[in-house]
């Protein structure tokens, strides 16, 4: 199984399918047992140099019901432990402190430097505009539940795909899989990095990028959103000319979709999606949000190897 | 029971009977035994939009004695993760993590707001100028125990009533008991606000305003005092040619006040209450502070029905 | 043994040689164990009114190891709580929160006023220009580890020793023993504040100032650096000038030094202390950051006076 949690790539299908039915596992059980403290007396590193308010709490609580001892530095104060301190000094006193460091950074390769530093595993919680490898193991855990299936279905990502690191792993993450199709639909400006463009062709995803939702939105069976901000358009006036072709709302949604079909959002959201979608059935963001820490307790306790130890 | 606590009057006089009964219990038991673990594997989530450490970390205490995990999110970091996001993303998100919700923040409302969003009960911290419930529980937890009572003792509130939360907490609490006599002593500009003052008419409570505590200091059993902050006034020299009126040293309190009075003050304190006071019999704000911890494991409890557990 | 701790000289030597046992007995059985929690149920409060990363989370790590709760004030949050409040009573709100009372302070002087306020044991992390001594004892550990002893070794300590706290608690430190010879090399506007030299030659110690590295590099047993901070230069281009004769390469060190001088840092480094020294056999001195978790477990084990909970 994975050590250090770098990409998405770092797993094979078949061990985020490992993952998947963990996941199940600790969703029955946990709501009854409240913990299951098969890694008490260990530690979780918890370095935030990036604001983060969910993924960091969400880790934060997937430690404490494992029982771990969690130690904290965030956003300013880790900013300010940086003055002047080489990155390597700082994760070789974390690695020194902890059995387990999670890092979120706002340089690309941060976390693979990390995890080159640290003998403790290293799990990568967003880095620059690189990737957020476990929100994309939570974005696939969630539609595998409601779809029962991540092969042959048709998805769209829409929003900003040029900046949003969730966008690039679950990306990746869709080619260890099979979907019939993916549509990435961003405005101008925001379209998706050559780079990744070039490595998913390579990959064999089937893809195509399109400028408006409307296009695709019938034949979609999932729909992930994620946030467009307006300081990214070179002029803000660009921005308020496009939105409304990437603003998700229950009248075009009803109109438009599948009765089937599922959206689903990293969060937070901004403008993109609409708050009359939260009482629908489309609406699984929610769900998705209560999975991811099921999906981060199943994953630390594989990195540890203690799966057995849930019984 | 409560389940929300947003403001004092979601309590009868019965239900704060029944915590000051508990309150009793614990303040004997906790010393010895150090822990009352009867709710270890629940989550509490601190959230503090506005700063503060008082009861901040007298809330997490009293998670942790009762063996909670918490989650904290303070001051800045707080409020940047609010940008561009819904309040009701971030409290259903918090909601999802935890199974009790602390909350401050620096608009009135948000609580009330807060507890109607989310499914974990919800305990207003102080909200705006509004309330702070909890503060007003252990005033009257600590009258309670110096005057054996609350009813028919004459209390002098002294400073700020104008945009205290702490002050419309404890006279809104007043109202479900039966004092002899209510004086409210108050600079200008820092009266009493208009809507409260009809409210408190209204509930039959027996009040008067002062301009000067001297004026009433002989007659009073109890004297709440709280901070004046001299930015409150449209010019500070205006607070300059006032701040003596409403200044409690030991002077006056030695030349003017009851043998038995007995002086509370929420802290922190500025210049309001003098130094010289603390050594004296008439100080009772520290065992007040000391007694906070008690009264909030003791709300908890309750909350969560689990008072049967302890014994 | 000792109760507060704001200076290394609240030690005796005796003292310090029970501490170092103690922290042997820790290493041994803390790796295998994970936990020793024989201060369970207790609290630890670290209030932090400067920024600091390693020392808060080496004790916060310390105190979780013993079991205890911990509740935290850090930076900004703790500098706004002093806004208008006395000092005093945010130490008794702390004091009455808590069980030990952890401190790091700007300004000189700030843990002992602690201490003399608090009921709890005070634990000085750092106050201004002051002292460190927690820092000390693991510094001296760290030579007594892998030099057998403190006694008969030349020792030179190098960089800012005017402002560098650890230099005057390592300093007092030394005096308890009986080094050969330390040598205090520094770069001008660095050299030792007088009044410390004045102490230093009244206890005894046998001392000499010097201003370059390489007058006495071949002399040394142990090099201890601390930072140099252009920012404390007058002109910082004078720190250019000068910073080759303070920097500490593997090639200096392996052209004149002892085969077994050893290198100790408290870190963060900046400049100082080239990272070509890591992979030597030199460098001692991340595993002197490590011993830092075990001798503070020792040291709060014994202000306690749990040492035989632990067999």
């Amino acid at each position: 199984m994975v050590y250090d949690v770098i990409s998405i790539l770092d797993f094979s299908r078949n061990e985020i399918m490992q993952l998947f039915d963990l996941t199940d596992k600790i969703r029955q059980i946990l709501p009854k047992r409240r913990k299951i403290p098969i890694l008490s007396g260990y530690t979780a590193a918890l370095a935030f140099f990036e604001p983060s308010t969910r993924t960091r709490l969400s880790f934060e609580l997937a430690c404490k019901k494992l029982g771990m001892d969690t130690l904290t530095i965030i956003g300013e104060s880790a900013i300010s432990l940086m003055k002047g301190e080489r990155f390597s000094d700082t994760i070789r006193m974390l690695d020194s402190y902890s059995d387990l460091i999670l890092i979120r950074h706002p340089a690309d390769g941060a976390s693979r430097f990390a995890a080159e530093v640290a003998e403790s595993p290293v799990i990568n919680c967003g880095d620059g505009a690189h990737e957020h490898p476990t929100q994309a193991l939570i974005d696939l855990y969630t539609i595998h539940k409601f779809k029962g299936n991540i092969n042959n279905l048709t998805i769209g990502i829409l929003g900003d795909v040029r900046f949003a690191r969730t966008v690039v792993s679950l990306l990746r993450g869709l080619t260890l899989f099979d979907p019939k199709k993916v549509y990435i639909i961003s405005p101008p400006f925001l379209h998706l990095r050559d780079v990744y463009r070039d490595e998913l062709k390579k990959r064999g995803l089937n893809f195509e990028e399109k400028d408006s939702l409307l296009d695709v939105l019938p034949e979609l069976d999932v729909l992930y959103v994620v946030r467009i901000q307006k300081e990214r358009f070179p002029d803000p006036s660009d921005y308020e000319k496009v939105k409304g072709s990437y603003m998700v709302t229950h009248k075009i949604i009803k109109e438009y979709a599948k009765d089937d079909l599922i959206i689903l959002h990293p969060l937070p959201r901004v403008e993109e999606l609409a708050l009359d979608i939260d009482n629908t059935k489309y609406a699984k963001y929610f769900d998705q949000a209560k999975f991811g820490i099921y999906v981060r307790i199943a994953l630390i306790t594989l990195i540890f190897g203690v799966q057995d130890k849930i019984s």
